[in-house]
Parts: C-alpha cells; structure tokens; sequence
C-alpha cells in the first residue's frame, strides 16, 4: 500500500530540542545582570524569525541569532566572555552525543525489510548528516534528504522525481507545520509523533479544516501497528 | 559520449569570492585601530580552518568564523557596533544580486538540448537556493544538489544513485580541491575554469601525479567546443 516511508530527524528519531533549549538557558543566564529571562526570551524568538527568511533554520542559524539577540540587549559594549560562551555553545551542539527516543531503532529495523524508509530534514547539511553518522541508524535508510524548508511544493516535486505517487507516501515526524499540514496537503498520509519539546514555530500553526486526516502517535514504535491497521483497511 | 554534466555555482556560474572578500575587507577595517590587515586576514583564515570540521561552508559558518576572529582578537570588550555590522555584513550577502561571469547563460543555453545539466555545490542550502532563483538559470538545469562537502565518495555515490558510469560524467568548476582533483580521482572527466579570485582553501592542495587529466578552459564557454572535441577523439 505505501512505497515510501519518510521520518523527520530532530525530535522524531533523535532528541535535538533540549540542546536549543539548554543554550536558550544559558543566553538568559549570560543576561541575567541586566534583563529578566522572559526578556531575552522573546527577543531571541522575535530576531529568529526575523533572521528566518534570510539563514533559514539549523545550529548556525540559530547561533547567529543568539549572537544577535546578546547585541541588540548590550549596551554598545559587549564583554567579550558573552559571545565566546554562545560560540562554545555551538560547539558543544556539534559535539553532542545523539541520543534516539525509545523505540526508534527497533521500529525502523522491524520496517526496512517492507518499505523503503527515507529520512526528511532541514537545517545544516553537515549537522544533520553528522547526526545522523553518531545515531547509527544509516543502514536502516536508503535516503537522507537535507532541505532548505519543507513546503507542500517541496514534498511534491520530491515524489515527482522518485516517481512516487503522494497516495503511497508516509510522513512521519514531531511538526506539525513542517510534517503534517504540507503532507496532507498533497494527499499523502502523515504521521504525527509529538515530542514534549517542540520549538514553538513548529507548533504554532492553525488548525485547518483537512488536518482531520493525519494521523497521532503517542511514541513511534506504534507506527508497525498503525501501518499494518491501514494496510488491512485499506484491502478490507 | 557523456550523459551528464555539473557545474559548480559560486565563481563559477556566478561572482561569490567578491562578496567573501569585501567583507573580509570590513573586517580589517573595524579592527584596523588595532591590528594591521594581515594579522585580521591570517587569524580569520585560521577561524575558519579550525571551524571546518564543525561549521561546513557557506555564509554563514563564514559569518559566524568572522565574528569568533573580532572575539579573539579584542581585550575582554568589544564595542557592540562591530559585531552589529558583522551581522549587517551577512544580510547584506544574503540581499546581493547575482551577477553571472561572462558567457554563462548562453553557454548553458547551448548545452541544455544536448545533455542533462545539474549544479553540484556546497554552502548553505538556503543560500545556495537563493541565488539559484536569482540567477535565471533554475529553467535550464534539471537538478540542482547541495552537498556538504566534494569528495570522491561523494561523487561516486551521486553517480551511483543516478546509474551514470563515472565515465560518462563531466564536473566543471573553478576549485581544484573540490571540482578537479576528486573528480579525477574516480574516473570521471574535470575541467576547470579558473576564477581570479579563488578562496586559498580551494586552490590549497598538492599537485599529485594524476592532474595532468584535466582540462583547463579560460572561460565557460569555450565549453562547448571542448565537448565536440572530446566527442569527436572518443568517435575518430
């Protein structure tokens, strides 16, 4: 019934978020000595966004916003120790071991012998792909694909070229905006899996009248379950 | 006789080091009050080098490489406005037109009935897309790929995915390191086309005993009658 299987990377297959989460903290740590932490919170999201369009998202990115946002509250003189903790930082998220939420390995294992399984990400291509070295899980996929967003259009042009019809097509990932909503759109299966972290822009998406149709796991090593129960409908 | 054929993009289907160098350029100048030109110039270099492995290529590991080198090179402050114009710096890459180098479209153009043409690149995903879009070339090529770094494992794989016999393969660019000398190493074809201004990293590299097969062109396109002479050798 499905001739490829797809999976977000970051927060689907492997913890990412908390890494964010941590530098986040320690930005407002750094501070601290001259604004409160809702402060420095905002305006870290506020110049992300701002900076979106032009960096798109990944470690660097995000770094660069960092380093901004640390400017932008500084009064024409920066302590020197700030922006080198915020570019040890990064450092330490390209060192970061990859841990994987529970289940994942077996659950692509358990699916590899029926399906081809493809991963589907965005952010920096060295990152992702040095993620995706240290998760071990590369033997299991016959794919990686590293985009600059993940749009419908995107989604469509990607089966195109694979002569994949959406209809046989199984996203499956912690976004709603970047997973769910695009896929749908395109008359392919989603399969949302959320993660107690999301970064807000993720997550900050409205609901539309087609998002009906994807369905929700609680954790991903429900998804053999799920596709057998679609794969039976479907026949019966 | 071939049955694909890649461009490299930056300084080779349009200008890149420029803008790199202007603003590397900026950079002397904010630090000018207290180091000379070539010190700024070496330590940037040297940022850069040690970031490789962990940043990638591109505008933004650039950006943040040119923001670590003020870091270093100041006495425990820096003044906000340095960082700031940095940052100004980056967006202003990101805004640059795309100007072509001479030749390109028509070039391009005149290959385009005859063989598939792809750009192979490295950088930023987002970036690289950007001046894709804004160069007016996207109508001409059928695949547009961003890698992260141009190794021969790296052609040989996009080769293999594609069933294309190394053989039957042409890489054009202006960087020996990452047009020429890997693609050589698997057998495939190399031409390469200078750009006078080339990034030290790019052209760095040990003249070994297997680049004389390479073929050199002053122009992009003096491409096509470069073609028709190797075709015409391969049939006569």
């Amino acid at each position: 019934m499905f001739d490829l299987i797809a999976f977000d990377a970051d927060d689907t297959l492997w913890h990412n978020e908390r890494h964010y989460r941590h530098a986040a903290a320690r930005l407002q740590m750094l501070l601290a000595h001259a604004h409160d932490a809702s402060t420095v919170e905002r305006t870290l999201y506020e110049t992300e966004m701002r900076n979106m369009a032009g960096y798109g998202y990944g470690l660097k990115a995000f770094t660069l916003s960092m380093i901004e946002t640390a400017v932008s509250l500084s009064n024409g003189h920066i302590p020197s120790h700030i922006i080198r903790a915020l570019l040890d930082g990064a450092r330490e998220m390209i060192a970061a071991e990859v841990e994987l939420l529970p289940g994942v390995r077996e659950t692509l294992a358990a699916l590899a012998p029926h399906y081809p399984l493809i991963v589907i990400t965005k952010g920096d291509i060295l990152d992702q792909e040095r993620k995706l070295a240290r998760s071990g899980l590369a033997d299991l996929l016959t794919d990686f694909v590293v985009v600059s967003h993940k749009s419908a259009q995107v989604y469509a042009d990607l089966l195109r070229r694979r002569g994949i019809a959406p209809q046989r097509f199984v996203m499956v990932g912690n976004s709603l905006r970047s997973d769910v909503l695009p896929v749908v759109e395109i008359g392919a299966t989603a399969v949302y899996v959320p993660h107690h972290l999301t970064w807000e822009y993720e997550a900050d998406v409205e609901p539309q009248a087609h998002t009906s149709s994807y369905h929700e796991l609680a954790r991903l090593d429900e998804l053999p379950a799920l596709l057998a129960r679609l794969h039976h409908n479907h026949n019966g």
